[in-house]
Protein backbone atom coordinates (compact mmCIF):
# COMPACT_ATOMS: atom_id res chain seq x y z
CA UNK A 1 0.00 0.00 0.00
CA UNK A 2 1.13 3.58 -0.70
CA UNK A 3 -0.42 6.22 1.68
CA UNK A 4 0.73 9.88 1.47
CA UNK A 5 1.16 9.77 4.69
CA UNK A 6 3.82 7.94 4.62
CA UNK A 7 5.66 11.39 3.34
CA UNK A 8 5.33 12.61 6.98
CA UNK A 9 8.69 13.13 8.96
CA UNK A 10 9.90 10.31 11.02
CA UNK A 11 7.55 7.54 8.95
CA UNK A 12 9.46 4.72 8.05
CA UNK A 13 8.23 3.91 3.68
CA UNK A 14 7.65 0.12 4.69
CA UNK A 15 7.05 -1.66 7.59
CA UNK A 16 10.38 -3.93 8.44
CA UNK A 17 10.24 -7.71 7.62
CA UNK A 18 11.41 -8.07 11.46
CA UNK A 19 7.89 -6.34 12.05
CA UNK A 20 6.13 -9.31 10.52
CA UNK A 21 3.35 -10.79 12.88
CA UNK A 22 3.71 -7.69 15.37
CA UNK A 23 0.20 -7.06 16.53
CA UNK A 24 -1.21 -4.17 18.94
CA UNK A 25 -2.64 -6.61 21.45
CA UNK A 26 -4.09 -4.84 24.41
CA UNK A 27 -4.30 -1.81 26.11
CA UNK A 28 -4.22 -2.15 30.13
CA UNK A 29 -5.95 0.28 32.92
CA UNK A 30 -6.16 0.24 36.39
CA UNK A 31 -9.13 -0.18 38.18
CA UNK A 32 -10.41 0.51 41.85
CA UNK A 33 -13.47 -1.99 42.02
CA UNK A 34 -13.46 -5.07 39.43
CA UNK A 35 -17.02 -5.73 39.84
CA UNK A 36 -18.29 -2.41 39.05
CA UNK A 37 -15.67 -2.94 36.36
CA UNK A 38 -16.60 -6.06 34.97
CA UNK A 39 -20.18 -5.07 35.26
CA UNK A 40 -19.98 -2.00 33.00
CA UNK A 41 -17.42 -4.06 30.17
CA UNK A 42 -19.53 -7.02 30.20
CA UNK A 43 -22.74 -5.28 30.04
CA UNK A 44 -22.75 -1.86 28.64
CA UNK A 45 -20.07 -2.78 25.71
CA UNK A 46 -20.59 -6.24 25.85
CA UNK A 47 -16.71 -7.32 26.33
CA UNK A 48 -16.44 -11.26 27.28
CA UNK A 49 -13.93 -11.92 30.41
CA UNK A 50 -11.17 -14.29 28.46
CA UNK A 51 -8.54 -14.50 31.53
CA UNK A 52 -7.92 -13.89 34.94
CA UNK A 53 -5.35 -14.22 36.36
CA UNK A 54 -4.25 -13.85 40.09
CA UNK A 55 -0.60 -12.84 41.57
CA UNK A 56 -1.13 -13.78 45.21
CA UNK A 57 2.32 -12.61 46.23
CA UNK A 58 2.00 -9.29 44.97
CA UNK A 59 -1.66 -8.96 45.36
CA UNK A 60 -2.92 -8.45 42.30
CA UNK A 61 -5.70 -9.54 39.39
CA UNK A 62 -5.42 -9.37 35.94
CA UNK A 63 -8.39 -9.72 33.51
CA UNK A 64 -8.55 -9.24 29.84
CA UNK A 65 -11.34 -8.93 27.81
CA UNK A 66 -12.73 -8.72 24.45
CA UNK A 67 -15.78 -8.06 22.41
CA UNK A 68 -15.35 -10.80 19.96
CA UNK A 69 -17.99 -10.90 16.88
CA UNK A 70 -20.62 -14.24 17.21
CA UNK A 71 -18.77 -15.99 14.19
CA UNK A 72 -15.57 -16.26 16.22
CA UNK A 73 -14.50 -19.05 17.74
CA UNK A 74 -12.58 -18.97 21.29
CA UNK A 75 -11.50 -21.85 22.98
CA UNK A 76 -12.68 -22.94 25.55
CA UNK A 77 -9.83 -24.47 26.94
CA UNK A 78 -7.59 -22.80 29.22
CA UNK A 79 -4.81 -22.75 27.36
CA UNK A 80 -5.95 -22.30 24.29
CA UNK A 81 -8.03 -19.28 25.17
CA UNK A 82 -4.94 -18.19 26.74
CA UNK A 83 -2.90 -18.13 23.36
CA UNK A 84 -5.61 -16.90 21.16
CA UNK A 85 -6.09 -13.99 24.05
CA UNK A 86 -2.77 -13.04 23.50
CA UNK A 87 -2.60 -12.89 19.13
CA UNK A 88 -5.38 -10.86 19.30
CA UNK A 89 -6.12 -6.92 18.60
CA UNK A 90 -8.34 -5.25 20.84
CA UNK A 91 -7.98 -6.81 24.24
CA UNK A 92 -8.97 -4.48 27.24
CA UNK A 93 -6.73 -5.46 30.10
CA UNK A 94 -7.76 -4.26 33.42
CA UNK A 95 -5.33 -4.35 36.45
CA UNK A 96 -7.12 -4.97 39.95
CA UNK A 97 -4.57 -3.83 42.92
CA UNK A 98 -6.36 -5.72 45.92
CA UNK A 99 -8.47 -3.74 48.64
CA UNK A 100 -8.67 -0.16 46.77
CA UNK A 101 -12.04 -1.05 46.24
CA UNK A 102 -12.66 -0.74 49.80
CA UNK A 103 -10.07 2.25 49.95
CA UNK A 104 -12.44 5.50 50.22
CA UNK A 105 -9.04 7.41 49.48
CA UNK A 106 -8.32 4.96 46.13
CA UNK A 107 -8.71 6.67 42.65
CA UNK A 108 -7.19 6.34 39.32
CA UNK A 109 -6.22 9.14 37.40
CA UNK A 110 -7.91 9.46 33.45
CA UNK A 111 -4.94 11.24 31.79
CA UNK A 112 -6.86 13.92 30.93
CA UNK A 113 -6.28 16.54 33.75
CA UNK A 114 -2.92 17.19 34.65
CA UNK A 115 -0.64 15.96 34.33
CA UNK A 116 -1.73 14.48 30.71
CA UNK A 117 -0.50 11.41 28.86
CA UNK A 118 -3.08 9.11 27.97
CA UNK A 119 -5.86 9.93 26.53
CA UNK A 120 -8.83 7.62 26.00
CA UNK A 121 -10.14 4.24 24.03
CA UNK A 122 -12.66 4.31 21.60
CA UNK A 123 -15.13 1.71 20.76
CA UNK A 124 -16.66 1.64 17.40
CA UNK A 125 -20.29 1.02 16.82
CA UNK A 126 -22.58 0.32 14.36
CA UNK A 127 -25.11 2.54 14.82
CA UNK A 128 -24.21 5.85 17.08
CA UNK A 129 -27.94 6.78 17.57
CA UNK A 130 -29.13 3.46 19.35
CA UNK A 131 -25.86 3.09 20.88
CA UNK A 132 -26.43 6.27 22.83
CA UNK A 133 -29.92 5.12 24.01
CA UNK A 134 -28.53 2.03 24.85
CA UNK A 135 -26.16 4.13 27.22
CA UNK A 136 -28.70 6.45 28.22
CA UNK A 137 -31.11 3.11 29.31
CA UNK A 138 -27.98 2.20 31.36
CA UNK A 139 -27.40 5.31 33.17
CA UNK A 140 -23.85 5.54 31.28
CA UNK A 141 -21.86 9.03 32.33
CA UNK A 142 -21.04 11.32 29.31
CA UNK A 143 -17.86 13.30 29.06
CA UNK A 144 -19.54 14.55 26.08
CA UNK A 145 -22.90 13.75 24.37
CA UNK A 146 -22.83 13.70 20.31
CA UNK A 147 -25.14 16.92 20.77
CA UNK A 148 -22.92 18.73 22.81
CA UNK A 149 -19.85 20.91 21.37
CA UNK A 150 -18.98 20.82 17.16
CA UNK A 151 -18.46 17.32 17.19
CA UNK A 152 -21.62 15.38 16.28
CA UNK A 153 -20.45 12.46 15.07
CA UNK A 154 -18.76 11.58 18.01
CA UNK A 155 -19.59 10.93 21.85
CA UNK A 156 -17.34 10.33 24.99
CA UNK A 157 -18.59 8.38 27.92
CA UNK A 158 -16.62 7.55 31.50
CA UNK A 159 -16.18 4.09 32.97
CA UNK A 160 -16.32 3.47 36.22
CA UNK A 161 -13.09 4.63 37.33
CA UNK A 162 -13.94 7.76 35.38
CA UNK A 163 -11.64 6.47 32.05
CA UNK A 164 -13.11 8.41 28.77
CA UNK A 165 -14.53 6.24 25.96
CA UNK A 166 -15.13 7.63 22.77
CA UNK A 167 -17.72 6.43 20.79
CA UNK A 168 -17.51 6.83 16.66
CA UNK A 169 -19.50 5.27 13.88
CA UNK A 170 -16.70 4.29 11.23
CA UNK A 171 -19.37 5.56 8.42
CA UNK A 172 -19.71 8.76 9.87
CA UNK A 173 -16.25 9.45 10.47
CA UNK A 174 -15.84 8.88 6.76
CA UNK A 175 -18.13 12.15 6.46
CA UNK A 176 -15.37 13.73 9.35
CA UNK A 177 -12.17 12.51 7.27
CA UNK A 178 -12.82 13.87 3.74
CA UNK B 1 -19.38 -19.90 24.41
CA UNK B 2 -19.33 -20.12 28.55
CA UNK B 3 -16.43 -19.70 30.48
CA UNK B 4 -15.67 -20.57 33.79
CA UNK B 5 -14.97 -16.69 34.17
CA UNK B 6 -18.73 -15.07 33.72
CA UNK B 7 -19.17 -16.39 37.44
CA UNK B 8 -16.95 -13.38 38.68
CA UNK B 9 -18.86 -10.56 40.09
CA UNK B 10 -20.18 -8.36 37.98
CA UNK B 11 -20.21 -10.33 35.07
CA UNK B 12 -22.87 -10.15 32.84
CA UNK B 13 -23.83 -13.98 31.59
CA UNK B 14 -23.78 -12.84 27.99
CA UNK B 15 -22.96 -10.11 25.60
CA UNK B 16 -26.42 -7.79 25.44
CA UNK B 17 -27.81 -7.75 21.89
CA UNK B 18 -27.44 -3.99 21.83
CA UNK B 19 -23.69 -4.42 21.93
CA UNK B 20 -23.81 -6.90 18.60
CA UNK B 21 -21.03 -5.15 16.12
CA UNK B 22 -19.28 -3.19 18.97
CA UNK B 23 -15.28 -2.78 18.45
CA UNK B 24 -12.66 -2.07 20.72
CA UNK B 25 -11.15 0.21 17.72
CA UNK B 26 -8.29 2.46 19.38
CA UNK B 27 -6.42 3.61 22.33
CA UNK B 28 -5.09 7.25 21.95
CA UNK B 29 -1.57 8.50 23.54
CA UNK B 30 -0.66 11.99 23.56
CA UNK B 31 3.05 12.62 22.04
CA UNK B 32 5.82 15.09 22.20
CA UNK B 33 7.26 14.93 19.22
CA UNK B 34 5.28 13.08 16.26
CA UNK B 35 8.40 12.65 14.56
CA UNK B 36 9.77 10.96 16.78
CA UNK B 37 7.03 8.61 17.55
CA UNK B 38 6.11 8.31 13.74
CA UNK B 39 9.76 6.98 13.39
CA UNK B 40 9.56 4.49 16.26
CA UNK B 41 6.26 3.18 15.79
CA UNK B 42 6.82 2.87 11.84
CA UNK B 43 9.89 1.55 11.96
CA UNK B 44 10.28 -0.16 15.17
CA UNK B 45 7.10 -1.89 15.02
CA UNK B 46 5.72 -1.21 11.74
CA UNK B 47 3.12 0.12 12.50
CA UNK B 48 1.44 2.31 8.94
CA UNK B 49 -0.19 5.81 9.48
CA UNK B 50 -3.69 5.50 7.83
CA UNK B 51 -5.09 8.92 8.35
CA UNK B 52 -3.89 12.08 9.89
CA UNK B 53 -6.24 15.25 11.26
CA UNK B 54 -5.69 18.29 11.54
CA UNK B 55 -7.39 20.22 14.24
CA UNK B 56 -5.90 24.26 13.20
CA UNK B 57 -7.98 26.28 14.99
CA UNK B 58 -7.29 23.98 18.19
CA UNK B 59 -3.77 23.61 17.06
CA UNK B 60 -3.47 19.80 17.06
CA UNK B 61 -3.15 16.61 14.92
CA UNK B 62 -4.03 13.57 15.40
CA UNK B 63 -2.39 10.19 13.46
CA UNK B 64 -4.10 6.74 13.28
CA UNK B 65 -1.72 3.95 12.98
CA UNK B 66 -2.25 0.41 12.21
CA UNK B 67 0.11 -2.99 11.95
CA UNK B 68 -2.20 -4.58 9.20
CA UNK B 69 -1.38 -7.80 8.32
CA UNK B 70 0.40 -8.38 4.85
CA UNK B 71 -3.11 -9.71 3.35
CA UNK B 72 -4.95 -7.28 4.69
CA UNK B 73 -6.32 -4.78 2.03
CA UNK B 74 -6.83 -1.23 3.16
CA UNK B 75 -8.67 1.24 0.95
CA UNK B 76 -6.60 3.71 -1.05
CA UNK B 77 -8.96 6.56 -0.66
CA UNK B 78 -9.21 8.63 1.98
CA UNK B 79 -13.04 8.37 2.68
CA UNK B 80 -12.73 4.19 2.09
CA UNK B 81 -9.54 4.66 4.60
CA UNK B 82 -10.83 6.45 7.17
CA UNK B 83 -14.42 4.04 7.54
CA UNK B 84 -11.81 1.11 7.65
CA UNK B 85 -9.69 2.96 10.47
CA UNK B 86 -12.48 3.05 12.48
CA UNK B 87 -13.88 0.03 12.20
CA UNK B 88 -10.95 -2.03 13.23
CA UNK B 89 -9.41 -3.15 16.06
CA UNK B 90 -6.37 -2.18 17.25
CA UNK B 91 -5.74 1.21 16.19
CA UNK B 92 -3.45 3.47 17.90
CA UNK B 93 -4.28 7.11 18.03
CA UNK B 94 -1.48 9.68 18.70
CA UNK B 95 -2.15 13.00 19.51
CA UNK B 96 -0.18 16.15 19.22
CA UNK B 97 -0.69 19.42 19.97
CA UNK B 98 1.62 21.52 18.14
CA UNK B 99 4.62 23.10 19.63
CA UNK B 100 5.22 20.30 22.38
CA UNK B 101 8.51 19.72 20.52
CA UNK B 102 10.10 22.60 20.88
CA UNK B 103 9.42 22.93 24.40
CA UNK B 104 12.03 21.80 26.39
CA UNK B 105 9.36 21.85 29.65
CA UNK B 106 6.74 19.16 27.66
CA UNK B 107 6.72 15.74 28.36
CA UNK B 108 3.82 13.10 29.40
CA UNK B 109 3.02 11.43 32.23
CA UNK B 110 3.59 7.69 31.48
CA UNK B 111 0.59 6.95 33.90
CA UNK B 112 2.63 4.44 36.13
CA UNK B 113 4.34 6.87 38.76
CA UNK B 114 1.91 8.60 40.39
CA UNK B 115 -0.48 9.69 39.65
CA UNK B 116 -1.34 5.77 38.55
CA UNK B 117 -4.00 4.71 35.63
CA UNK B 118 -3.29 3.92 32.44
CA UNK B 119 -0.22 1.23 32.59
CA UNK B 120 0.44 0.21 29.29
CA UNK B 121 -0.03 -0.85 25.69
CA UNK B 122 0.94 -4.62 24.45
CA UNK B 123 2.16 -5.88 21.14
CA UNK B 124 2.04 -9.53 20.62
CA UNK B 125 5.00 -10.83 18.64
CA UNK B 126 5.44 -14.33 16.81
CA UNK B 127 8.89 -14.84 17.99
CA UNK B 128 10.09 -13.29 21.10
CA UNK B 129 14.07 -13.87 21.44
CA UNK B 130 13.89 -12.29 17.87
CA UNK B 131 11.62 -9.59 18.25
CA UNK B 132 13.80 -8.67 21.56
CA UNK B 133 17.05 -8.76 19.07
CA UNK B 134 15.31 -6.28 16.86
CA UNK B 135 14.44 -3.74 19.51
CA UNK B 136 19.09 -4.55 20.37
CA UNK B 137 19.39 -3.35 16.85
CA UNK B 138 17.22 -0.21 17.04
CA UNK B 139 18.74 0.99 20.52
CA UNK B 140 15.45 0.71 21.91
CA UNK B 141 14.86 1.78 25.88
CA UNK B 142 13.70 -1.46 28.05
CA UNK B 143 12.08 -1.10 31.21
CA UNK B 144 12.89 -4.72 31.74
CA UNK B 145 14.19 -7.14 29.41
CA UNK B 146 12.82 -10.71 29.51
CA UNK B 147 15.67 -11.95 31.42
CA UNK B 148 14.89 -9.62 34.26
CA UNK B 149 12.86 -10.62 37.18
CA UNK B 150 10.73 -13.46 37.43
CA UNK B 151 8.68 -12.91 34.07
CA UNK B 152 11.36 -14.36 31.86
CA UNK B 153 8.45 -14.66 28.84
CA UNK B 154 7.57 -10.69 29.07
CA UNK B 155 9.25 -7.55 28.35
CA UNK B 156 8.92 -4.05 28.44
CA UNK B 157 9.93 -1.46 26.21
CA UNK B 158 9.67 2.23 26.29
CA UNK B 159 8.32 4.19 23.21
CA UNK B 160 9.90 8.02 22.88
CA UNK B 161 7.60 9.43 25.17
CA UNK B 162 8.57 7.19 27.75
CA UNK B 163 5.17 5.13 27.06
CA UNK B 164 5.43 1.28 28.15
CA UNK B 165 5.20 -1.07 25.59
CA UNK B 166 4.49 -4.98 26.89
CA UNK B 167 5.99 -7.53 24.41
CA UNK B 168 4.44 -10.90 24.70
CA UNK B 169 4.58 -14.10 22.51
CA UNK B 170 1.46 -15.80 22.88
CA UNK B 171 2.28 -19.30 22.88
CA UNK B 172 4.46 -18.50 25.70
CA UNK B 173 1.76 -16.86 27.35
CA UNK B 174 -0.08 -20.09 27.12
CA UNK B 175 2.60 -21.33 29.28
CA UNK B 176 2.06 -18.82 31.95
CA UNK B 177 -1.75 -19.07 31.87
CA UNK B 178 -1.54 -22.53 32.14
Amino acid sequence: MSFETEDYPGVAAKAPDETLGFRFNHTMLRVKDPEASLAFYSHVLGMRVLRRLDFEEMEFSLYFLARPDPEEAIPEDRAGRTRWTFSQRGILELTHNWGTENDPDAHYHDGNSEPQGFGHICFSVPDLDKAIAWFDANDVEYVKRPEQGKMKDIAFIKDPDGYWIEIVQADRMARIGG
